[in-house]
């Protein structure tokens, strides 16, 4: 088969590698059906990450089951799949408390397995499962209509509900989402779905305004900084929000998040840390400020979300705002990091 | 009247100042009951943060109500009063949220108040009490024993439970406590009183390992550091608790207070941040460990735990382990500074 390899800084390429096999009972191979590029891939594609020798990458993938190992109960050859981005067997301590992020026995694509095998990656035509139960979730063969919103189950809706859940928002809550990728406009998706009043969007991209509004945004303001703090205050009545929802990771919009929450509000943050942000802990304590995230246990929240899905009460697929064929991955690369698009669909030649 | 103040590294003194009297509609004047030493207390106490020129100390006391103005609504004359450690008018957008230590027209004992005017410091014969009916709660006229008690709902019984609600104990929680001063002894009544089933104290000293056992600890591990999280985590079947509670704010107690909390756990911190605690966040996030607490709205709380104190059903006053006339709160403050007791209690001649 064909997959995807970063070989160092902008280098992507599609190549030929070994097809996957059943390796152990639990396992199953995927079919590849539609992946897509991740914000948090352009970190390596950036050289921000260096790469140290060229591997497999892409964690967001969904497909079609071809083999499933003797011991798995939940999927079936034939079955159509939605694969978090992190393996979890969905049985130890961690995943019992919802946290299958930090799964004791899983692991992430494109890395080695417990037992050290070799995990393809989620950009390539197959993909042997560890853990197959415990990590993938089974879908109605879906409308190719779902197929972007679908995908969007395996991270970015999943994170962006995680930072809402993480701050705690609710019916009448007030949000402010720093962040305009496909995470943060996933966000505010999210707070919505949740019932919050206001959903103050902080963009400065047309476009993405736009979708910021069609995702639920009822304000946007395109100000950083302590402008954009001020702004947010203004449109909350001289307060901050109660939830800010972090979707960057970098040290500025960490303060940017804390700066617009209200005493007693809550951080949600999804960002990947990057940069070193450091958290003002005397600040938080005055205020009273929380500061909760982390890695999202998408595997926890998909049954949830993919409910909603596909009874079309949510619609995360327009994140998707360009689509390729797989063998143009390098491509959707350049795209995202040009900001030609906000997040690119991958599809492997059927 | 007389009052303490504090004129430089432990140099405290009982003195001769001038009586309080109404500034204004929404003051009161209390003469105070019982009045006592804070473990902040000690920062100046000890140069930690150097005193710049004599100033008032102290803001924990309860009383009964001399004088009020003509706006005060919920208190009267002769009426038995608890002062939580901050001044709130209760009204405000802070306070409708809860967050009373956040107050926007408040302010602290012994500080200037939002009109200027000096504010007494608790450690005295009577207070000016501003913003009355925000900051004052009335209690039936209290039998002499339960004295000890209702002034720990001036602070460190509300501090405590702050610190269990911000980091969720609740039912069935596994709880590690991160000190084991009075703050910290009345986290693990918090805890007991929410329903934790695990409530690990983290204590070498013998005596307070006594306290902490009759305050609801089911487990006492004397070991900090490394071995202290592997003692933790022991006794809960190889991982951390759902909540740590971080009564203490030095760096040290902050890093072993989120290394105590298992993925998805949550550290709920009191602990006033001295030393300067940084946040690991890279950890943090993945862990999934959230990080809440602050300044605790004491008032807030106040009610609730009045009740449960009045019924007998919460019985926080053996912090107490030492009692001193208010003229000698110099040795108060020597005898918790050496550690020879937890918590004095003070109160002025009748």
């Amino acid at each position: 088969m064909r997959a995807t390899l970063i070989h160092g800084e902008r280098d992507i390429r599609f190549e030929q590698v070994t097809d996957p096999i059943l390796r152990g009972p639990t396992d199953a191979v995927v079919r590849v059906v539609a992946s897509c590029v991740c914000g948090s891939d352009l970190w390596p594609y950036r050289g921000v990450r260096p790469t140290e020798e060229p591997h497999r990458i892409g964690h967001e993938f969904i497909g079609v089951v071809e083999e499933a190992g003797a011991d798995v109960r939940t999927v079936a050859a034939g079955d159509f799949v939605i694969a978090p981005f992190a393996i979890s067997d969905g049985t130890c301590r961690h995943c019992r408390h919802g946290i299958t992020s930090a799964c004791e026995h899983g692991g992430f694509w494109g890395e080695p397995d417990e037992n050290g095998l070799p995990v393809d990656g989620g950009q390539g035509e197959w993909v042997r499962v560890p853990l197959a139960d415990g990590t993938l979730v089974a879908a109605p063969s879906p409308d190719p209509a779902q197929i972007p919103a679908l995908l969007t189950l395996t991270d970015v809706m999943g994170t962006g509900h995680h930072a809402a859940v993480c701050a705690k928002v609710g019916a009448g809550s007030t949000v402010a989402v720093i962040g305009d990728g496909a995470v943060g406009l996933c966000a505010m998706l999210a707070a919505q779905r949740l019932g919050a009043e206001r959903i103050i969007a902080m963009s400065r991209r047309p476009d993405r305004q736009q979708l910021a509004r069609a995702f639920g945004a009822t304000d946007v303001v395109a100000e950083r900084g302590a402008d954009g703090v001020l702004a947010v205050t203004d449109l909350l009545g001289g307060i901050g929000a109660d939830a800010a929802l972090e979707c960057v990771g970098t040290k500025e919009s960490m303060r940017q998040a804390v700066d617009c929450t209200r005493p007693g509000g809550t951080v949600g943050y999804v960002g990947v840390p990057a940069g070193g942000p450091v958290l003002p802990i005397g600040y938080l304590f005055s205020k009273n400020i929380g500061v909760v995230g982390g890695v999202a246990p998408v595997r926890t929240y998909l049954p949830e979300l993919l409910s909603d899905v596909l009874a079309g009460d949510l619609e995360p697929g327009r994140v998707f705002d360009l689509e390729l064929p797989l063998d143009q991955v390098a491509d959707a690369y350049a795209a995202m990091d040009e900001r030609r698009a906000i997040k690119v669909l991958l599809r492997p030649a059927s």
